[in-house]
This record gives C-alpha cells, structure tokens and sequence, in this order.
C-alpha cells in the first residue's frame, strides 16, 4: 500500500513503511530546509522574519509534491523566537497535508517529563509543531529517549536517533568504548534495532552520515537511516551502498544545500530535487 | 563588584564572575521553571496556554528578586509551539531585567551553521529568545558546540555543557571511553577547563548531577557546575562538596520541584527558595 501524492499519509503504517512507500514513488531524497544568512542572501532575501517567510514558502511550494522527505532545520527557525517557530509550524502543516514526510530536525534530547515535553511538541497529534518525525540526541544514554519512543510507537511517528554524524568533531565522542566493548554508535543502531524488531519497518530511525570512514553495522535497524552529507559534503550513492549495506533501501539521503542552491525560482528548486531524487536512487 | 539585586547584570563581567556575585548576596539556589502537567494541576491550572502563561507570571513574580539563577525548562514551553515559546521569552526578559541570571535549559547541540543558529537564538543580545546562559549537548563532540563559545566569549554569555547527568541511562554513554583512555563526562570537563583557562572565572560551565556516583574532577573547570538533583531527587549540601571539591564556589544547587511544590503562593514560593538558598550556601 503506497501513500498517493497530495494526499495526506496513512497513520495505520509505521513511519518505516510509510518512508518507503513515499520513496518508491518520488525516490528516497530528503531535503534540508535550512535557511540560514547566507542561503536567503544568495536568493536575494533579507536576513530577517520576511525573508524567512518567503524562504519558507517557496521552499514549500518547490517540494510539496517532489520530494518524499522534508527535513526542516529548527535552528534557523528558532534563531527568530516565537514568531520563527510559526514559520515553521505553517510550512510544517502544509508540507504534511500534501503528503510530505515532515522529519523536525531538532536534536533534542533530555530525560523524564522534559523529553516527553519535547515528544508532546514534535509528535503529538494536533500539537502545533507536530511534525511527522523528529531527531533525537542520545548524550543522556538511548533509554532517555523513552517518551519519544513511545509516542512514536502510539501514533506511529518517527524517532530518529543520532548515531554516527560526519562532522570531524564526531568520532571523539561517537566511537568511544561502552562498558561493553563496542562503539558507542553501534551501540544506538543496536539498541534501535531492538526497538524495531518485529515484521514490519518500525518507527525508529537513525542519523548516519553518508561521508564517516567508521561506520556501524546498519543490516538489523529496520527503520529509516538518514543520511545527511550527500551532494555539497561529498557523499555518494557508493558511499550510501557501502554504509547502509542489506539495509540500504531504509536509506533518506539528505541533501540542503546542493539543492537550495538553485533557487529562488520554484522550477529550478524542483528540477534540482528531481535529479538528486533519481540519482540518489538505491 | 557585585550585581545589585533588582538592577540589569553588568555585562563587562564573565558569566563565572556574574554568577559569583550574584551568589554571594542571594545564595547558590538555581530554581527550575518546569511547568509540566502535574505542577499546573497541583496549582490548580489548567494544563493549557493559559495555565502556562500564569504559573509563568506567578514565578516571575516569585524569583525576581529572590534566588540567583532561574533555569526554565525549554521543553514544556515548547509544547505549546509558538505562543509558548512567547510566554518564555516574556518572561526571560522580564527575569533579566531584575537582575536575575536566566540559563535556559534547551540542551542544544548540533554542527556548524546550525549550532550557529542555535547560539544565535540564545545567547545573541536582542535576539527574542535571549538568555543570559543556554545549556548544551556535545553528542556531536564538545568541539562541535564551537559557535556556542564563541557567541559566550563575544558577549559574556554562559555555555553549559552537559557532562555528568544523574538519571540511570546517563552512564552507558557518559562514562564511555574515549580514545585517550578517560570518561567522556571528564573529557567534558577537561575541554571546559581549557576553555576557561584563564585569571577570571570563565563563560562555560558544565552540568553534573548531584546524585552522580562516579563523578568527573571538577578543579580545574573555572566555571559554573550546574547541580540538578538537589531536592526532591535526594541530593545533598554533602554531595555538591563531594563532587564539587575545590570548585564548590562554582556549584549551582537545582531544585525545581521541592520548590515549586510549595506554590501557587509567591510568599511561600519564596520561602521555599531562600530556604534552600540558605541551606545550599557554600
């Protein structure tokens, strides 16, 4: 059962499955919605709450029907305070209402009522920022992430976890020793992959950046891995097949950059999309 | 010099040194703003917008000119999306305008440009989320929280570095190796104390919990050591010593809910505070 385009997505499927039915017909591309100084000068927009809201629609309309996975970048949003985050919840209502897999990336993590704070405002239903996914930071141990997990469970949303990201910062903390002897990153994917198991692709996911030298095993996930780093950094499709290995059809490559380059024009937007959606093709 | 209670911080201070001053006249006391569900029905509020936006006012009203450092938890703000974070940024400036040193506790982490916007949101003056402190995560490697420090140096702002928490997960990440053969939770603090290296106490602190069994060396960190578990979670005026050693002047006692629980009454609310105040004196 695939999701039609335009039309909003079935929530009797997990977030895996409704990642790959999306996928299967627009191809797995995600891309970033990142609005920072420097993107809005190059289309010709002020640094400010109008040039973000012009970003924003237009960004909206480029991707609405061209791409499987939008993935907002919530600093941006957030460096303009309330007003910011309601950019942000319209564009986010109104990609999901066409269909799009809306993935908040907020990185946030914390413990007890205060991560289930931060499910509430990403993945409860009729919550304003509901989104259909958002990422999570495990520095507070992968079980901290309970409350996300479990309202990803109820209402079948997705939970991505940060496991291996690509910045040259990452390995110095991501590839320390657990007390029982493996990466810490494999650590998350294994501990996903339990959180996962079961028939279908679950609800859980994780963040594996396309361009790291040490990757962990991925065969046993069973849900989305998000894969920034492609196009303007430098991965590959090669780099996704050698990563993701068995899994690699639970693969989102995320690019922003590479394609919000090209605009501001709506047409060029989705052409430049289209391509990286077909390349990135598994 | 010392901050006058009731008057704006004086910004030519570190946040170290404005942290200090202030502790000396009103005692070490950090009260939590967390405004979950079960403190809105205890008080009789509703648990929606207008609830938020009164237990809010009331503790405004109640910390203003009573404790050192008032902490609002994001999270519960951001439930509510935009018009939350409206009710926090409100009450954040009103906070400061008393003098009161307000870290908001966001825990973001994140690379490159983004960690730039979250930095922006927080710790740049004018910005409508601006706080005197933000709280960070270095899943991605303390390195990664680069554009955090930089803002903190720039402006005298406060950048807290998760290291130590005291909730049971915390471990199985925290107290993994690291290449060089120590903990992370004391990698941490050790690239704190470098950053704070210097005469003056510096911009960057750290979080560890009161309740930590295994706790990193805290000599060298020159900073603030944000201790939540003080309270309500069984953490003590020993355990700060303990943990804290030499730098116990640096340690900021965290107690939301044993204070909280005593409200909706501004007098007993700051009762309870200087209570603890006293009793968390160094």
């Amino acid at each position: 059962m695939t999701t039609p385009v335009g039309q909003a997505a079935d929530q009797s499927q997990t977030f895996g499955e409704r990642f790959l039915a999306r996928a299967a017909e627009l191809g797995p591309l995600c891309v970033g919605l990142d609005p920072h100084a420097h993107i809005l000068e190059r289309w010709g927009l002020s640094y400010d709450l109008d040039g973000l809201k012009e970003f924003t629609d237009t960004a909206v309309a480029a991707f609405r029907d061209t791409v499987a996975v939008v993935k907002p970048q919530v600093a941006f949003y957030e460096a303009f305070g309330a007003a910011g985050f309601e950019v942000l919840q319209n564009a986010m209502a109104e990609l999901r209402e066409a269909g799009v897999l809306v993935i908040a990336d907020a990185k946030r993590g914390d413990i007890g009522s205060t991560m289930a704070g931060y499910a509430s405002a990403w993945l409860r239903p009729g919550s304003p920022l509901e989104a259909d996914a958002v990422t999570v930071s495990p520095w507070l141990g992968v079980d901290s992430l309970a409350p996300v997990f479990g309202l990803a469970a109820a209402y079948n949303k997705g939970a991505i976890v940060l496991a291996a990201t690509s910045n040259p910062e990452a390995p110095s903390v991501q590839l320390s020793q657990t007390q029982s002897g493996t990466t810490l990153a494999q650590a998350v994917c294994d501990r996903v992959a339990e959180l996962n198991a079961g028939d279908k692709p679950g609800n859980v996911g994780v963040v594996v950046g396309a361009t790291v030298e040490k990757s962990p095993v991925l065969d046993q996930v069973n849900g989305m891995i998000l894969m920034p780093g492609v196009g303007a950094q430098g991965g590959t499709m090669a780099d996704v097949r050698r990563i993701c290995g068995e899994a690699a059809r639970f693969a989102s490559p995320n690019v922003s950059r590479a394609v919000l380059n090209e605009g501001p024009g709506v047409e060029e937007l989705q052409a430049a999309a289209r391509r990286f959606a077909a390349e990135l093709q598994v």
